[in-house]
Formats: C-alpha cells, sequence, structure tokens
C-alpha cells in the first residue's frame, strides 16, 4: 500500500529513494488499482452494457443483479425471450423497459438530468429495432430523444421531413439499410454532426448491412460518422460523448 | 455443301433420306457456317468494338482497316496515346473523334439516322470521361444525346435538374462514383429506364467504383439497371437494346 | 399555406417581396409536402411493394388493409406461410395470386390495361420461383408475360428456344444461377434489351449467385442489364420502365 | 417567376386557385432553383473541398479560381506536385499552405472566428500527412487545433499522454494504421467524442488501412465514430459539425 | 421440315435457291432441333444428375419416372431422407444405391461395360461422404473405382500409402478439406492425372472448403486440376472425360 | 522385410548391390511403415485429437476406444450433447473431463509429469469456453496452467492484471474476439512468448472472429504468434511446443 | 551407408538387428537421399520450369545453366526482356524458343517422340500470350498441339468452330477471360477431358481474372477442370499427366 | 514529482492522506512517465524496429542517429537503395549489414552473447529475401541461426532435410509462398515450435501470399503459429521470446 510506505517516510523508517523505489515497485504490482482508480475519477458519460449473447441465463441475472447493487441500474444488449422472462421474474421490483433487444432494469429512483436531445431516424421500418435501443438507451442516460421513425411513405422528400422534425435535436443518429442513402441525404441538409448507423437489412449480394456500411463510409457529404452494422449501442455512447462536450462548454467546464 | 446436296435430289442421284441424313451431317461439320449466317441475318444494333488493351499498335492498326474495309467504321476501347496518334497517321482521311479512352473512325460519308433520345447523366466531374465514351458511341450509332455533365455545385437539387434537363429521353444512363447515391435519387422521380454505371471514382476502402455498383445493385428504389464498373460501352450497347425496342414498336414491326 | 400568402397578397396585405420570402420559408418548413405533391404529379409505373420479412403479421395486415383502402391493390414480397394465411383471411372478398414469395392482393375489379409484352426465361427449375415472381407483378401492372421456364434438357440450343419463344416480347428478363451463363447467350441472339438476374442456385464457392451476378456484369456480350441476386420485383420494375417508354412513344407523348 | 404570378395576384389577372397551380408547376420545372434557395439559406459550417485527383491542372486552375472569387477560399485535395507549382504561379498574392496533399488558398485577409478545440492525435509518424490535412482544414474554418503528433516511442503510455495533451478539446480526432488500436485506448480513457480515421499504413494481409478500419468498427470500447481510409478531409467536416453544435448551445440559438 | 423441302426439290416444285433459302430458315426458326439432334449424335459418356434441392418431393419423383422410363437409370444429387423414402417407395423394383447425399436408381439390368479404372483418395474420415458420391457415380458409368480412404493415422506416409494402394488407377480423385495439402503431396509422387476436390472440412477462417480450394489453385506442383468445393459429381464426370479419352485412343478410334 | 533380406545377406544367398536394390524397393512398396517407424520414434508432445463434428456418435464411441486400448486417453473435440453423454455411459469407469466442447477421457491412472507452466487469459466472458478447452488440454498433456479469465470490469488495466497473474508463466496464449486487442497489450508489456487465439466474438461488419484475426495478425507489437479463429486445440499444441523446446534445454538434452 | 552396413551383415561383423536398428537410423538421418533415390525412380512426364520473377538475371543464368548441363533442356517463366536478352547471350549455341514471357532453351539435339494430340483454344485475342506458352511447353514435352486461337468474330459459333479444328485432340484446353464461357460451351459439345484457364482479362468489378475463375468452378456442365488464373504451366503439365496415362495404356504398361 | 511529495511527508509538511491523492494526481497528470518507467524496467529481447518505408531520407537519418547514440544500434526496415546509401554515408565507422530490405546499423563493438539456437528455413528461392532479414535480424540481437535455404530440388524429401539440418535450433521459422506447405510439412515431423511466415510469392488467384497464409492457418498440423505475411521482423521477435523464455529456465530465472 502506498498509504504504508507514506506512513514509514514520515515516521522516518525509510528514506524518500526507497519510497521511491516502493512505489514505483507497488504500482507494477499493482498497476491495475492504481488505473482502476483513475477510472474512478473519470467522469463516465455512459454505462457499461452487459452482453447476453452466449452467456447462460444464470450468470446474466448474478451479473444484472452486481450492477443493480452496486449503481441500481443494469443494461442488457441481444437478450432472448427466456433471459428477459428471467430478469422480470428476478427483480419484480425493479423499473424494466425493453426494445429492441435491449433491457433496462432500475431499481434507483431517479433518471439523470437533462443531457441533451438527440434526433433518431430511420430509413424503413425494418430499422426501428435498432433505433428503438439506441433511443431506450439515450433516455436511460438522460438524453431527450426526438423519434422520426417510420415515414409511411418513400421519396426525396424524407430527408427533409426528418431534419424538421428533429430541429431541436443537438445531433442525429440515423439508421439505415439497403444502399444506406438516408444519412448521407441528412447530412447534406443540415450542419449538425450525423452518426450513422447501418442495418442488417437488405437482400442478395451485399444485403446484411454490408452495402449501407460501406456508402455511409464512401459518402460523398463530408463528415458523416459511421458505427459498425446494427450497434445501437456504440451510436447511444457515440451521442453520449457529443452531448456531454456540448454540456461541459455550455456549464463552462472546460 | 447444301446445294449440291440438294442438285443431287433434284438430279434424283440421292435419296431424300440420304440428303437430309447429309445434312444434318454437313451442319454437324460447319456449325459454325450456319450459325455465321443467323448472326448476318439477325438485325444487330449494335458494332464491335476494338478492345486496345493488351495489344500492339500493329495489331490494332489491322483490325481496324479490317473495320474500316468491310464496314466503314470502327471504334477501340482502351486506346493509350500512342495508339491513338498511329490510328490518326494511318487513316488520314478518316472522321475521327475521341472521348475518354474511346475513338470513332468512320470513312463512310453518312451516318446512321435518328435512333430514339437518351440522357446521359453524371454525379461528378471525375466521371465526366466514362459519360462522355457512352454519349459518343450512342451518337455514333444514331442516337440524339443530351449530356447532363457537371452540375458545378453538389446537393439534393441535383437530380431535380438531371431531370428537367433530360426530360426528352428515352431512357437515361447515370453515371456516379462514391456512394452511387445519384442513379437512386433520378429513379426515384423518373418512371423511364435507368441504367446506372458505377465509375471508379472514390477513396479507401471500397474505392474504385465497389461501393457505387453496391449501393446500385442494392438501391431502395425498384429497378434501377446496373453495369459492371466504367463500362460505358455496355452501357451505351444496352441503352440502344431499349432504343431499338421502342423504334420497332413505333415503325410498327413486331 | 401558400393559399394564405396568395390571398394576403390579392387584398395587399403584403407586398410582393414579402409573399416570395414567405412562401420559400414555407416551402422550407413544409419541404415535405411540396415534394409530396411531385410525387403525385408524377405518373408512377410501378406500385409500392410490402417486404414483410422482419415485419410481425399485424404490421403486415395493416399495412395490405391500408393499401387496399387507398388503391385497391397490394403486393408482398417475401411473406412466410402464417403471414399468407392471416391475409387470406383477413381479406376473404379479395383476388390474392401467390408466385414464390411474392402475393398480390387486390379488390378493385379491373386490371390496368396492356402495357406491352416482357419474356421471361429461366436457365434451370430452381429459378422457376424468382421468375414467377416477376412474371406475376408484371401481369398485374398490365404487361403480358411470354414465361419461357424449364426447358427440360440442357444444351446449346437452349437460347435458340429461348427467342423463338419471346419473339413477340420488347423487353426479355432472363433469370439464371450457378455460371449465369443464360442472359449472355440470349443477348448474342437478340437486340432486345436483356435484364438478366442472378439467382441464389448453385454450390460450394461463389454459390448462393454471387458467381453468377459477376459473370452477368462480366459479360462477354455487350449491353447486359443486371440487378441483384433473386430481385424479382426490380427486374419487373425495370421492364416495366421500359415499355413505359415504348408506350409513351406509341402513343405520341413525349 | 414566383415573383411574376405573384404580381398577377396583385393585380388580380389571375386567382388563386391558378396561382397556386402555377407555383407548384413552376417548382416541378425549377425545383432546382428552390432547392438552391433553401442551401444558401442553410448556415454550411464547411466549405466545400476541390477533389484535384483525374483532374487537368487546367480544370483546376479554372476551379480554384472560381472559389476565390466568389469566397475568397479555395481549398484542393489530393493534390501533385504539378498541381501545386501551377496554382502557386497563377494566384501569387494568395495566402498558400499546404498539408499532406491539402492545399488552403486564400485571398481574403481575415480568417473565420474561434469555433471550439479538436485535439488530432496520431499513433505513428507515418499517420502524420493524414492528421496535418485535417490539422490544417480545421484551422482554416476557425477551430483552434492542439496536435499530438509522434510520440518517438511506442507503448501503453501513449494514450494518457495524448489524453492530457489534449486536454482542452472539445473533441478529438485520432489517426492510427495497422491494427488501429490507439483510437480504443484514447475512448476507454475519456468521455469526449472520439473520431476514428483508419490511416492505409501497414503491411501483409489487411494493410492499406483495412484492417484499421475492421477494429476501429469493431472496437470493444462502445462510441467510437469511424470514418472511411485517409479521410482526413472528412474527419475535420465531422469535427466542425460538433463544434457548431457546440457554438450553437453556448451562443444559445437552439 | 427439312424433309417436305427435299420432297419439293425433288419433284421441282422449288428451286434449289429457294430450298437452301428455306432450310436456312427453318434452321433459324427450330434451331433448338437441329442442335438437338446433335447432342443426340454426340456419344455421352456421362448421364445428368438431377439436382433435389429446392425441388418439392413430387417434382423430383416425376422426374426420376421420366429419366427411368427413357434410359433405366436415375441420378439425384443433394437428395434429404424424405425424397429419399419416397424415391424407394415409388420404385420398389429398381436397384438402388446411395452414397452421400447421392441416390442411383436403375431399373434397366445391365451396368455399362469397363470404362477404365479411377483412384478416389481421401484425407479424413470427414471427407469420405464426397469421395463416396464420387466413387459411387464412377461405378454406375461402368469405372472400376479403387478406394483408398480413411488411412487411420495421418502423417506424411500418407500419400506413399495412396499412391501405391491406387497403382492401377489411370486417374486419381483427391478429396481434401481444412489446408488441402494431399493433393499437392500425391501429384508430387505421380505422374497420373490428378483430380483435386476441397470439401468443407475445416474451422474459422477460411473454414467451408475455401482454404483448401484456394491451396489447391496455389500448389506447388503443377498440374493439379481442381473442382469446386465439395463438387463430387464433377470430379467424377472429369474422370469419366479421361477415361474415355483412353478407351478412345486404345479402341484405336480417333 | 528388411530382415528377410539382412538374413540371406548373412548367409550369402544374395549379393550387397541385390540387397541394396532390394531394401530401396521395399521402402518404395512399404514406404508408409518406413514412415510410421520414423513417427514412433519422433517423441510426440502432442496427443492426437478426435474431431468429433460431422462423425456420428457409433464412429466416436468406436475411436475413443481404440485410443483408450492403445494409448490409456482419448481427446475429443467439437462434442455434442449426444455424444457426451454416450461417452460417459461407454466409460462409466473413465476419469473425464469438459472444457467447452473438448472432452478428455483417460483410463490409465497417472498423468504426465510437469511440463512447465503457461498462462492462459481472456479478454471477455464470451471468450471463455475457448480458453477453457485450451487449458484443459495442456494439463491433460501436463502443463501447469494459470487461468486469468474474467477480469469483471473492462480498461486499461486488464493487461497490467494478466501480466501480473501469470509472473511465472513460461508463454502466454490470450484469447480476444471484437478487435483483438488484448493480446497486443500484453505483448507490449512482456518478452514472453505471446499466442494470440482470436474467438467467434463480436457483431456487424467482420464479427465472428475475423477481425480480431486481422488485428492480431496486423499487430502494432512484433512477435504475436497468431492461430485460427477459436483454435483452442492449436494454442494448446503450440504451447506444448514451447515448453518442450524449454524443458529439452533445461533437461541438457539437445 | 547402406552399402557398408550389408558389408558388415555379411562379414558378420554386425548382428541382423544391429543392421536393421542402423539402416532405420540411416534413413532417418538421411531420408532425403532415399526419398530422392524413389523420386529418380519415378518417371517424370513434366520437366522442372524455372521461375524468373524475382530472380536476378546472374541467378536465372546460373540455374539455366546447371538444368542445361544435367539435362540439355530448360525452362523459365515469366522472364522479362534483360532475362532473355542475358540468355541468348550466354547460350548462342541453344535453340531457344519464346512464347508470351516464357522461354525453353535446349542444347540436346532430339526432341522428345510423340506424346499424344492437345487441342489448345482461346476465347479472344488477348488469351493468345497465355495459350501460346502452354502450346510451347506441350510441343517442347513432345505433344502434337493443335492451335485454334483467335476466330476473327464473337458469337454462338465459335464454340462448333473450336471443337471442329481441335477434333483429333485427346485433350482440349481452353483459355477464357472476362465471364469465362468458352469452356463451358466446349465441354457442353464435347465428351474429351476440357483444361479450362481463366486469363486476367476483363474490367472492372471481378476483372483481372476471377470472374471467369468463379465462373468456371460454377460451370453449369459437369467436368471441367479448372487451373488457376493464367496458370499456362499447370495447363501443359496437366494435359501431359493425360496423355502420359492414355499412353501407358496405349503401350499396354499398368 | 513523486520525491517531492515523499519529501514534504517527511518534514511533515503535509499528512499521509494529503500525500497519498497528490501522488495519484501525479500519475494521472504524468502517467505516462510512469509507464515509461514500467518500460524501462521490464527486460526488452527485442529492439525497435525503424520503418522506412514513407519517411524521408532525412527523417530516417535522424531517427537512426538517435538510436545510435542512445544505444549503440539502429535497425531499419523497408529501406530502399537510395536510404541506404544515404545511412552508409552518414555513418561510415559503424558496421552496417543488410539483408532483404533490412539494415542493422552499430557503433557499439560487441555483440550480444548468445541467446539460443533458431532454424530458418524457405520452401523456394524466392523466400530468401525475407527468411534474409529474420536470420540477420536473429544475429544481431544475439541469437545463433541455421539456414536452410533453397534445397534446389523441390519433392516431399526437402523437409526431412530442413529437419536434419536445423537439428539443433530451439525453434524453427519457416518462410513460404504459394500454397504454404513447407511449415505443415515440417510440423509433422517434429515437435519444436514451428513459426510460419507466409511470403508474398504466388501467382493468379490468392497470390501475394493470401493463400499461404490461410493455410497455415487451416494447418492440418496442429500447433503451427502464424505470422501476416512477408513478417519477417515480427518471426524474428517472436523467435527471441521464445529464445528468452528458455534462457530464463535455464537461467533458472523464474
Amino acid at each position: 500500500m502506498i498509504r504504508d510506505l507514506l506512513e514509514k517516510v514520515r515516521t522516518g523508517d525509510i528514506g524518500i529513494e526507497e519510497a521511491q523505489e516502493g512505489i514505483i515497485r507497488l504500482l507494477y504490482e499493482q498497476g491495475e488499482d492504481f488505473l482502476l482508480d483513475l477510472h474512478r475519477h473519470r467522469r463516465t458519460g455512459f454505462p457499461e452494457v452487459i452482453y447476453a449473447r452466449g452467456k447462460s441465463t444464470d450468470q446474466v441475472l448474478r451479473i444484472v443483479r452486481s450492477f443493480l447493487d452496486s449503481g441500481g441500474r443494469a443494461f442488457v444488449s441481444l437478450v432472448d425471450d427466456e433471459q428477459e422472462r428471467a430478469i422480470r421474474e428476478a427483480f419484480p421490483q425493479a423499473r424494466i423497459l425493453r426494445a429492441g433487444s435491449l433491457m433496462a432494469i432500475s431499481t434507483s429512483g431517479e433518471r439523470p438530468g437533462e443531457l441533451g436531445t438527440v434526433g433518431v431516424l430511420t430509413a424503413g421500418t425494418a430499422d426501428t429495432p435498432y433505433a428503438a435501443e439506441c433511443a431506450l438507451m439515450l433516455e436511460e442516460i438522460g438524453a431527450r430523444v426526438i423519434r422520426a421513425f417510420d415515414f409511411g411513405v418513400s421519396g426525396l422528400h424524407r430527408p427533409f421531413l426528418g431534419i424538421r422534425q428533429t430541429r431541436e435535436a443537438d445531433v442525429l443518429v440515423v439508421f439505415a439499410g439497403m444502399d444506406g442513402i438516408l444519412p448521407t441525404m441528412i447530412a447534406s441538409l443540415t450542419d449538425k454532426p450525423v452518426i450513422a448507423v447501418p442495418t442488417p437489412v437488405g437482400y442478395g449480394f451485399g444485403g446484411g448491412g454490408e452495402t449501407a456500411l460501406r456508402a455511409m463510409l464512401q459518402s460523398c457529404v463530408p463528415g458523416l460518422l459511421v458505427l459498425n452494422i446494427g450497434n445501437s449501442v456504440g451510436a447511444a455512447s457515440a451521442a453520449a460523448r457529443i452531448l456531454t462536450s456540448i454540456r461541459r462548454r455550455t456549464d463552462g467546464q472546460v
């Protein structure tokens, strides 16, 4: 323990050189504790999410419980229906929400305060589950979300409608499959940050989201920010980081 | 020869069974000649194009000459500057045009009559050489071409402008690189046939036209007709086939 | 509303500059309505198709109903058997057809008039479902379809047979898997537009239609028009666009 | 012209219905002009960049001149040395800067005011040219840039150093090739937005930036924002969008 | 009919020119019949195989029956267990064999005479079903097959053992998955034709036979003849073609 | 037999030339036996593992029995639950262990002596089954294994913790999915051999372990030793080879 | 030496056990010599070819010389012009031939006797250099080659022509780029072995021979034997193996 | 500085809590220095290598000089001839070696002591430059290298020869291109660690080393340790790590 070494320095039991040597050695031995401290000091804008796929229901329950015990909240992604049932049974008092395959479980009463506003848009109905996960995640960490899902008919007017509906947002998250055209159209009409998330919607060659991913990376409008296919949690985290930067400035922090 | 067999039938030298047998045998032996006749009978809407890459200048000159001798016209694709120089020197009397890396050489005076109208559009300046090849090819076979190249500024208004400029076209050929978005936008605004040609314009992952190709194949607007990257001659041929179908009906042929 | 602005101009309540400014602002605010009008004005040759995969049966039924209410017809692609059953139960009076995984539901009595003729060809029995979807779609929008499916034996004579059977067609749609050879052979024997659709038929490396797609894009006969693997609806749409161009000319429209 | 219609409404030459009809028709005919107006009204945070590759020196000069004439500034990406020389000769009075293959040319005296602060980091010396392009672009549009290039030795301490040096930044842009590990390490130590740009630095299988791109998309730390390989201009644009969102809030705009 | 034309030539009803013209026209109209004749004349060393996947049991039964009626034999590849059961029930008198997913059904008593000898080798137990299909196919068309499957232990001695066991073969077919090393080792020890068939045996990256396929195409021993992954029927056909060429020479035909 | 030839040489029945000729011939004929001898002479550090996938339960049981009979031990990889049950029933006296999908069955009492120490580390919980297989395999062949699985929280401290926990190991095996970052971080902190095993853990583009594999091959820390995705048995074998080399030196063998 | 051991057996200096042990040990120590003997005993139908790319001119000359010294012949593939010049200067007396980038150098007077006949066909002029290499290689090892290059016009008749011209061949080698259609058409018209060699001729996506390779592997005609792109030497070797098998039977060897 | 804090603790200027707090803060602020200390304490078995590609000659010289000044040695990989010349001119007194594109420059007299023995093998002449780089690197860090390059003739005996020549090695590094067969054959004959390095030697599809890489990852012999294509420096580093582990045990360290 650093404390012990300091105590001995104070009492003169050891010299400064020796103490310094000892601290280095300690850090080498216990580097992780030191680094954990670093982590604890860092203001984290985004909670850890439990990845349920490939875990047994028991494992998931145990990890959820430990999260609830320590922080009053747990997020589980890629849950299946059996895991959901088990979680609901195990935590009957908790407030539980599900969107797509993401669950938010909380036992502490309060929600975080207002972090900022995110516009979440989809190109088609099939993209909705991914967008819903992203929106749930964002709301749970204190963001206001404007949903612009499912315009009903397709066509060139869609980006205009989307832009108007999300006028108050600080950042836009746009989900699209197939040729991934919507984020580029949105980005051509706004100077806000646009986070583009390809979804596994499509057919034939390059279906499964790969064409959308490539088209977003190759966008003819500069400045699109791209995530991996279906990565709704990552998109929420990225949006939260931007909101945090905005808040830090409006709070006059940095 | 079929003729000889028929002659022998007429003179009674051989019976009908034997003649029939002989004709079958002849065709088996000389199937290609029979098939050549088929080809000669077929009305071909599109000339053969000489692929210059990998051929020596001498080879190219020899083939051009044989085309000029037999039909008064020759097309050479993927010419380099040395090959162009040699062609111009070898055929000083010919009418010679070049667009991109395509040359049209003709010694016969007249151009084919009006075949119909094609709109050729590009997404950016870098797509122009490909579009120019396609337009030259189409004009040389008798089509009217409306060029809608190089709108100067980018943005969502581009497809509207393109649609308006090519209002009189029977078919549209749209060249685009990067994310290949323009043909899809055009197709969402018109019910005309839209031929989409990806160009090798782009950067990084999926540059070289591959992302544009994939996005066109995965277009969220149904009915896009796609060609391989940079295949301007194929696009001209495809457009010519459509014009030919139109003309056949307007001429009341079929 | 533009109307209100015009009214005020008439009454002299506002000046022309102000009205013009207001119209621009309105359009910016309500761009989508403006664009919707554009869409309504555009003569659409092809109906929207409901993509059933990933939608719940309830969602599909609700969307089908809204299509039937507004236009008397609905098309659903990629239906599964449960969805089909639910649709048949929900709309017992409707005329319902199914081919492959495409359903056509109509409650309005009349079919569209004659649009033109399309030849639909297949390379093998396994390609038939895709070709059947394309043919159904085309017939429902008013095209005459000549089916040239399933020649029974394979060999070089197949393209000749196909060409002869579809002699009256304005455009050919050719479905092929494996090495995708048939469209190229067809295109070498005709000057009609040839739409090539790869199917997910094949084995081992490049099975699933990818080899057929690549071979069609790399065809040694120029002018093949290619769609994504299994994209029968897109092929029908593309053929309809060509028929529409023909009809516009024969009607003397453009 | 809308103006003419309004004039006629005022004079009573046409009724309101007719004027409304006429405006719709005009917009359909001249949609692009309307949309251009939209674009002019939109506050654009990022200038258009001229892509020099594949353009002749003459073409580049002409476009640069038109940019300088209209806005006093021009950016040219992917310039080669000959193009640079020609630009310097053609505009001897201009203030000209070059980083990597990006040139910034300006004839108007003033630079834009402070937009915010961006930290630009690199994983290795070979990433520097891309990072320099991004930094130049950002400074030219009014951002303050903290460069954290080239730490000299490699190791786990690098992200700590990078984090400390860019403490005042609102957003971080991190360039890395090979296994693309640095952005993930940075993102694990900060809650700021992290824009990850793969560079074409590496060897053998997956060199050329593709492995870095994939690793960034697959990052085990959520919230990384990814751009295409070497897309320094896109990264600058994305950072500018984030700064703009921050500024809008600190200015109390939205 | 050609016959009718010949008859008219004989009777003098038509001249030779006219008859020749008519024959050409007939062939154009009925090209497929002509080509069918060609096919019937060609000595075919290999029967057509019915591809069962994607066909209904009824379809398969109907095609099998037509094959048995016309030639006394049918081959069905990629059968599933239900299809096998139905075939066995439908043709209780037939001699039916199954290997892997290939079935051979015959109602005619005699087997074809001796065509030559093929050595069929496998690298591991998992390759056996593919090799068994190939061997069954070959035996059914009259080849003698030496099976060298499943050596029990692995190691460098395996190719020696394989070579010795198949000493009397005219051609070797070698099945291997994973790194596909066996065919190359065999080819380095013999001057016989070696047909290499990758199998979908392996794990992780490049499993599913793709690595084996690539390694066979890239073999450091020249002369390996490669087929697609799991293409046992194609391998049997290729071996039969070689045996046919041998037999033609030993019979003194060509 | 060589013995017979030697006997005849001794008795003078054959001359030396003839005997030499005969031995060569024998070896050619029986090359495999000779090579088998070579194999038996070679000290093998690693047992053969039975690959259960695609084998029937009967086949697996038969092979396990033959291994137990000859050597008292058998390893079965990729077992499913049915196969495990059958093995446990068939060999009730055997000591049976299972980790992931690997089973170790032994009937001989003693375990091999101490071979050396291996540290086995994982990046996340989902990697554990693969690491457990590797660890079981290693322990069964006589290695001591230090497991450093599942650190509970993620972050930069993880490699420090891993390094400290496995301080006594001669070689480290590190399992990681997603971006495969952990082995590189470990390798940057130690000079021990680091065997990196990608696992099929991830999502979207490049999930399934491919991104981890590529990142490990492209590691910015030199000296990472990479295996195929999920290849836990190969990793155990590789580690065993290194331990064997160490032991050979400490035993003063080579 | 085995000889020494045998001598000692004869003189009774060592017992049979000891001699046997010694022979095993010797073979282990000198396995390669034993195996070399095996190789010398094997009748090799195909000479080794020197791969010139990446070797210095000096290295190439030295290896050519050693081949000429030992066997009177040398083959060098992938030579560049400088290497060719050096070879011609170094061996002025040799008979030297070049086709494509393959050189054949021979100093021994006689050519091998007649091995059989190979038909070598090309789909287009650009495939000729590869076919010429294959033909030269085959002629140098004693095969008769029928060249069917460059039919002048394209179309469906080409395979008929090719079949007829190569009627006397035992095996056909067909070179094709682009969509690689020719070998499949040839194989549908003959029962001879067809070796298909993709060439790096094509454009855009899948150019460089990859589409041709895939189409050949996915051929709808069973029995195509495929080699890697441009592998003319491998094709010659494969054809030679087939001719050798034929000759062995006609000579009554096996 | 930690030292200052300790001093203050000793003098009682600050309390223990405060000192502890201060140390944590310091480390957070100067984490990299702390981590640098860690790095300095770690015994590094392998020097850093300067990657010359993409650096100017001046940059390379400056970095080489700084390495020579601090440690007396520098390694430069991927040097071109101009860079080599400049280095030789700049450091005329240094001992300079070059193999492939790797240079070793040293100004300090002594070489490191014996670290252990590595066998370096190649499959063909074209692999030699990569193997030579690896061998040079290893020798410079104190390893003994047994080179087994270039066996002159190809065949199955090669691995036996390689095994015998490298009998005294602790670890083998095997370089191979094309189908990458050699490392697998070597690994089947030895229980030593085998490091497999694919080289960019090959042709057509999968040339450039990719097939070799895949085959090594998919090896049918377990325990192959794979590096990226051409990664000779990584292979040397990996071998050095193994030697270091051996030495640590033989020295009785761990």
